[in-house]
C-alpha cells in the first residue's frame, strides 16, 4: 500500500522560494520509500524576487506556483485543490519562501498571517489526525495550524524560537541530524538549513523526518 | 584528502535550465562522499524561459548564472573562472539547459556549437586526464570535448544517439540505473531523466556516476 503524500512548495530558491535542496531531498526520500507524491503551491505572486548571486531584489515579478513547478518538473497543482482526505500525510520544506510566500513571517514575525489556502489545507491534515512534516523555517506555521502548546523545532536560533513561543508553540532545541515529534498531534519537525552546514547535513534530518511521517501515516 | 569537484550548471529547471533533481542528487552524493564542490555556470542569457506548469515560452529574459545560483544557494562562479588545475574532476548535470544554454544541441542537433567558456573548461579536464561525468543529455558534449571515438550514453533514444554518432561519439545503450565508462578518457555518463520514471530512478544512476568519477580522480 503506497502512501500518498502532499508536498507544499513556496517557489524555487532559498532566498525567495522553497529551499531547493530540502525540497529535492524530501521528494527523493519519499520516492525511495515507495510513497506517491503530489506537489502543490499557492497560485499567488512571490513576495519578491532575489538575485541569488548577490542577495539583491530584482525588479521583476514571479508566481509561486509557476516557479515551484521547476522543482516538481511540471507535476504540480494549485494548493486550493489540496484536500487532506485525498492524502495520508503532508510535508512542507523550508526556504525563505515558506516565510515570505506561505506566510509573512519573514517580515511580521509572531504577528504573521498565513496564506489562507495553505492554512486551510494544513489544518485539514491536523483535524483528521494525519501526520505533517515541517522543515527548516516552516515550523513557524505550527501554532497557526495546531494552536497553543504544539511542540516543534527550528533548531536553536533564540530569536526565531522566541517568535514561535510568542505564537503559542513550545520550541524544543534540536540538532540538524535529528527530529522533534509532537506525538499527540503527529507533527514532525527538523532544522535542516536553519542549522545545516552542508547538503548532507540537511539530508540527515530530512530523511528521518520523512521516515517518521510515513511511519505515523496509516 | 577531500577531492575537489567542479559542477557546471545551466540554469534552474528541467525545461530551460539544469535539471534540478539531477543537480541536487549530484551535490548530495558528492557531499556524502566527502568531496568539496564548487558550482559554475556561464554568465549569459538563457536561450528562453519556459513556464514549467504548461511548457509555454514566457516573455522574459533570465541569466544562466543568476538562475543557477538558486541551486547552488549563491555559492557559484562564472565558468570563465573554472580552471581544471584547481579541481580533481568535473560533473555536468542534464536538463534542457545543457542543450539550450551550454550548447544549441536542442535546436541544431549534430551541428551544435558549444558555449566557448564551457568547452574550454571541459577540455581542460580532458587534456589533463581528469575524470568528467556527464548526466542525461549532457553527453552530447562528449565528442566536442574528446573528439571522435569517445564512448558515452544518453540511454536508448535512437534519434539522440544517432546525433551523437554523427558528431563522432560511440553511443552505448544503457539502463537508468547504470553508467557507461570510457576508461581511456575517464568519461562517465548515465541516462538519468533521459530514461528515469521517478527521482529514485534518476538517483540510482547518478550515485554510481558520482562514485565512479571520484574513484577515477586521484
Amino acid at each position: 500500500m503506497n502512501k500518498k503524500v502532499a508536498v507544499i512548495l513556496s517557489g524555487c530558491g532559498v532566498y525567495d522560494g522553497a529551499e531547493i535542496h530540502e525540497s529535492v531531498i524530501t521528494l527523493l526520500r519519499l520516492d525511495q520509500r515507495g510513497a506517491r507524491v503530489q506537489c502543490f503551491a499557492p497560485n499567488i505572486a512571490q513576495h519578491h524576487v532575489i538575485n541569488h548571486t548577490n542577495g539583491e531584489v530584482m525588479p521583476e515579478s514571479r508566481n509561486v506556483l509557476v516557479e515551484s513547478a521547476r522543482i516538481a518538473r511540471g507535476e504540480i497543482k494549485d494548493v486550493r485543490e489540496l484536500v487532506a482526505a485525498d492524502f495520508d500525510a503532508l510535508i512542507v520544506p523550508g526556504g525563505f519562501g515558506a516565510a515570505k510566500n506561505l506566510s509573512d513571517f519573514a517580515t511580521s514575525g509572531a504577528n504573521c498571517i498565513v496564506q489562507p489556502d495553505v492554512l486551510a489545507a494544513a489544518r485539514g491534515f491536523a483535524e483528521t489526525g494525519k501526520p505533517v512534516g515541517l522543515i527548516c523555517i516552516a515550523p513557524h506555521l505550527a501554532a497557526k495550524i495546531y494552536g497553543e502548546g504544539v511542540s516543534c523545532t527550528i533548531g536553536n536560533d533564540a530569536g526565531t524560537a522566541a517568535a514561535l513561543a510568542e505564537m503559542g508553540a513550545q520550541h524544543v532545541d534540536c540538532v540538524v541530524s535529528e527530529i522533534v515529534v509532537d506525538e499527540k498531534r503527529k507533527l514532525v519537525t527538523t532544522p535542516a538549513y536553519m542549522l545545516a552546514q552542508s547538503i548532507a547535513d540537511a539530508a540527515s534530518g530530512i530523511n528521518k523526518l520523512v521516515d517518521r511521517v510515513l511511519e505515523l501515516a496509516h
